[in-house]
């Protein structure tokens, strides 16, 4: 088993694991693909406390090499074109019995590294990709599901008005969700001018550049004053996120979608945002319960960007440098060259 | 003053009311244009218990002519392009305080035949059009304002799987909505190929025809045999109803958002579907707190199928028969002959 | 292994089923208290197409045994007083990742008799009860947490007007959890004259004898003519249900909590409930994610009525005749005779 | 009319003010009873940038004395024994329309001085007091109605774990309701012992001093070390608010439920708070919705401590002398020397 990982802080190689077993309700993949997240270089960077070396890869497809023995789910059969979760929920814990399984005491138990010739499952991580989702799509699957979480936690009405913050691959595809869950004056906010374009094509109805334009003139006048009834943060930037606040409309609600820097406290005036403007702040740290209804949204979803920039496994070091690059929305491995009829089939879509 | 009305049970005419005065908080409109809805002819028969001649339309869009000397609306000015609630909501009554504002007992009130040259409504009922939208459009509100209510009240996620029954406005609209509310497998059932064709248009990915297709076999099929996580019922039908329970998903929600004949009893098998299914059932009556976001939801849809058939108020009851004959998905009354820029630049657009 | 059983339909009996193995991640728990339910007649009568002979007992309490060599629970050890889940959700199923365990594809797996000496369950379904609670009052978790799911699906906010129909068990303890959880106008609908009082020891401000009294009348009276606004159901009775939604307010939620013969149709008229008065309908099948809740509740009901009628295993027919008699609330069953340091501390209080 | 004020910033005086008139649609009562809240001192402070001489009060019952000529409301009468709310929503403005009344744009228009002989309202600011709710205990409807809305936003489970921070009439009141809607380990603290006394009155099972104990080894040994589900502040201590993210559990909501210094910002670790922690922050402003059932809830709730201290209007100074003294945690001013039949009732019950 070989895995990109970080030998030393910041350095990216392939290195090679002792291939994990499989037990009684695992499941072998065979990867295809994975995609490289903006997550992984704050692993690099030992944000979980983390030791090197640490295999990464969390975003990927694959094949279905082998089932355990005692595996429940009867949908599943060997040659399965399959994408997945890559923390497994005990289902046990107190936070597992009480609908949290975010919050799930055993979340790093199944939690292997997929930028990998195969990785080995639980049963309960593995979802099969429709036939209409190309494998190269299906890698997508895990920010997909990042960014209906962050719908579901937006609490979003048809007809709010919405702003994301951060045109990275995340508030690019909470913006293409968004636009098909009922946004209206949907906003990106920007420096990258190919992402504010970007944006347009999934949807955006207006783009800010936060360098060059006042975030509070352009949503005075995007909102007629009104303000943002959601306000979705998937920028992670210290620089962003106080601003926030003040294009929310009172009673709004504003998601912290991201991940942000350990030491950065957020100046929150409990008077004017929490008191007279009633605003609600929430955030992401897991996504469960949303991978169903994400496996089906991959084929609504408009993907093509994100499949531009693909290398080989051998490459790993490269397609990390060109992934801080951010020429490409996303970067990604392929890690096993298998056929797919899937692939084919959505060529031709 | 005048309205179309029905002389007699079934007869439409235009006969001559006596002008509404204006009262300190009320607003003179005068009318651009009304469409007809579907319940007009329910309201014909004497649904609601009235009495003929009773004045129709209430869904409309004009011009506001004169404001009452104690309109407390900062936003609203002689000249300004305005649609509405056709009801007002007195904001007194137990439900009004309990955020039930369906169930005002001051809700006919306000309630004025709007297919006239001029309309006097309440301030809280009036509001303004965006630019973008034109008058022809803004006479649409009102439905759009029922699909929105609609969509708050199947509580849909991200990813689920909808169908909608019926394919008369309601259910275009609906499904329109929901086409961009984040559903999946999103299909109409629908007898009518031509309103089948047009729900393509507005996002429909699978159509069924209830009286030539099993309604079972091509659920099973759709939804990999799950069923639909939300259905919506937009037909009214009694021959529709009933099987609706059977291709919901467990734990789904079924919308009865239509009217239907007041001695029909839908047979419901507690056991099958709310012990085994654990469904929700529920249904709309009036749609409070939607207003605001139907006028901005206006500019988002695709309404021009709805505005192919216009007629001039002396042509009512030819506007009547047109509606009845179906073959328009929307009939709509030309009440003045009112200049538009919104028109034109929606024309442009 | 011993568990009463339906040796022909309607009969009970001790009979000998062989014990079920410790797997990987299970629990072995010597049952202390396992109680009856009112289903468990519907259960000898075959509602689910069950076989004969069935074990009885979903509702347990007991001292862990044995610990299978995998279980990842940190909080159980050989010792512990538990509860818990009859059904084990499996966790990979799609209604499992979608948040909708009761619809889990393998929630018979783990069903096991537990009026038995001692079962076995999946680590899952284990609950440590509280110091503060009896084994004796611990056998009554499984009903309390159908109580709280009940609770989840009415959504009262503090301050609706509550009826509860059916002073069974199921009724009582909802009935509790609604006194507790906001309710005001809290009603209880019953025939039996000991129920209604035993009601108003829990909180009932009014109770109504559906044989005596006009349920219309009464609740007009009670609400000021508003009706309550979360109408539930325990009864079960096809007598008693129709009648529910004429009492429930305008925007109400009737939850239909109960079981219901299989071939009952409610004459559901769409026109005068869903449309008029937009009521919501729903029931529940199985409780998930209530359990955590339910633990931390037991001390805070009133459940000493339920424990006053304890037969021992080898009176199981005389315990069901005695539960049929329906002289007590609660019939329960001594499995084992252990030590409880818990029904001494419960003894103090 | 007269009304104490605050002729300079800090002092209580009366002041005869000129009498509103009664409009159309609106309601003079006299007023029997005006209760201190705990804002008017920062009224009197200039929070919302009022200018002196302020009227105060805006908690209180009476008797409605003249209808005017429109009134709809067609259950009120003059004699009717009455409370309500101070400020007035106007219906017609967006966020009234929006479901979001508490940024009503005219908020301000009917906001009154209560401690008064009489006062005029308009009518859809009046809610009739039940037969059972004496006029003492009616002045404390707007509280009651706080302690509704923080519960609403709150969005507490039947057994979940609440902690309330803040022993004053508003923590108390909210903490009595939360005994009453669910909670757990239901916490109080406070570092007034009469108040945490107090709090064991109404409910609470544990109650903390946050000068001698450590909040964090408190929860610890309350909930096991998972902390609460819930937490309330109703102190708006700057030493208290930062403390209450640590002691919420992941999932948690923290409603920041009182006023604060207008220059104090929370130092808000996005990371460990919103992304680990997944914690949901919001506030409350004002409380529209939730009167029906704050009117409901009077007679359910302990009231008798609040109503100890009671003052005539020419003892307006005395009486915020007594409630800056914090004796009791209620002063309440006498208006008018109304006979009660109300009174009366509740004094036999
Ligand atoms: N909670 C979860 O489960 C989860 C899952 C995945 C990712 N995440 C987090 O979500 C965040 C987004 O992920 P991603 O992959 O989309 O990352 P990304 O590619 O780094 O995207 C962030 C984007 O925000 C932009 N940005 C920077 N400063 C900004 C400002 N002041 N205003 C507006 N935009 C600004 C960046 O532009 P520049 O490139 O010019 O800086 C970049 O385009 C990251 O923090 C990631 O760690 C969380
Ligand atoms: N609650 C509210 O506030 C509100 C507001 C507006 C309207 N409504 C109600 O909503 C309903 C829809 O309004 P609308 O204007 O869209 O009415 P519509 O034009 O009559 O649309 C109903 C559609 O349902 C179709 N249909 C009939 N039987 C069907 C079946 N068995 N399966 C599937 N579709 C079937 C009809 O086809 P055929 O023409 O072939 O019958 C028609 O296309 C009406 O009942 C109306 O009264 C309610
Ligand atoms: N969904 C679940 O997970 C679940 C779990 C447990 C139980 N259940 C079901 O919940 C129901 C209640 O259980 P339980 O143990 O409390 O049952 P129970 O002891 O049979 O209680 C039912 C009560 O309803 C009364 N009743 C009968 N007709 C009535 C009427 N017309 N109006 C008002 N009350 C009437 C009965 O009185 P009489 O004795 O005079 O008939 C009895 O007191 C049962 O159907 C049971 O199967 C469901
Ligand atoms: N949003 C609204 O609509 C609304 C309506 C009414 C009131 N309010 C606000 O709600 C808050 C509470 O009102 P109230 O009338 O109950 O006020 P209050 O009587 O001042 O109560 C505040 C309580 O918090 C205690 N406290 C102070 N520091 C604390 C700490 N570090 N930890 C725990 N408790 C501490 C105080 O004790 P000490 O006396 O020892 O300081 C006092 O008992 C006020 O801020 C008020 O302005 C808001
Ligand atoms: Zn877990
Ligand atoms: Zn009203
Ligand atoms: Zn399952
Ligand atoms: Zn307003």
């Amino acid at each position: 088993l070989r895995a990109p990982d970080a030998g030393q802080r910041g350095t990216i190689g392939v290195v090679t694991f002792p291939a994990d077993e499989v037990g009684p309700e695992d499941v072998r993949i065979t990867v295809a693909y994975a995609a490289i997240c903006g997550s992984d270089p704050h692993l690099a960077e030992g944000f979980f406390g983390t030791e090197v070396p640490i295999g990464l890869g969390h975003e990927l497809s694959g094949v279905v090499a082998e089932l355990g023995p005692k595996v429940r789910r009867t949908d599943l059969r060997v040659g399965d074109r399959v994408s997945g979760n890559f923390v497994r929920f005990c289902g046990a814990c107190q936070p597992c019995q009480d609908s949290r399984q975010q919050f799930c005491e055993h979340l790093g138990d199944y939690n292997r590294p997929g930028m990998a010739r195969s990785v080995v499952w639980h049963e309960s991580q593995v979802y099969r990709l429709p036939e209409e989702v190309s494998l190269l799509k299906g890698c997508l699957l895990e920010p997909t599901s990042v960014a209906v979480r962050i719908a579901d936690k937006s609490r979003v009405r048809p007809g709010d008005r919405v702003a994301i913050c951060g045109g990275g691959p995340i508030g690019q595809l909470t913006l293409q969700l968004m636009a098909r869950y009922g946004a209206t004056s949907l906003t990106l906010i920007e420096p990258i001018a190919e992402r504010r374009e970007l944006a347009r094509r999934f949807g955006a109805r207006h783009v800010i550049d936060p360098k060059d334009e006042s975030l509070e003139d352009r949503t005075g006048e995007i909102t007629g004053g009104a303000g943002f009834d959601v306000v979705i943060d998937a920028s992670g930037s210290r620089h962003a996120v106080a601003g926030l606040l003040d294009i929310a409309a009172p009673g709004g609600t504003v998601v912290y979608g991201a991940m942000y820097p350990e030491d950065y406290e957020l100046p929150l005036n409990l008077s004017d945002y929490l008191y007279r403007k009633e605003l609600t702040l929430t955030g992401v740290f897991v996504s469960p319960y949303t991978f169903p209804r994400a496996v089906r949204l991959l084929d609504e979803l408009d993907l093509e960007p994100f499949l531009q920039s693909v290398f080989d496994l051998e490459q790993a070091a490269e397609a990390f440098e060109t992934h801080v690059g951010g020429a490409f929305p996303k970067v990604i491995i392929r890690c096993n060259d298998l056929a797919d009829d899937g692939a084919e089939r959505a060529g031709r879509r």
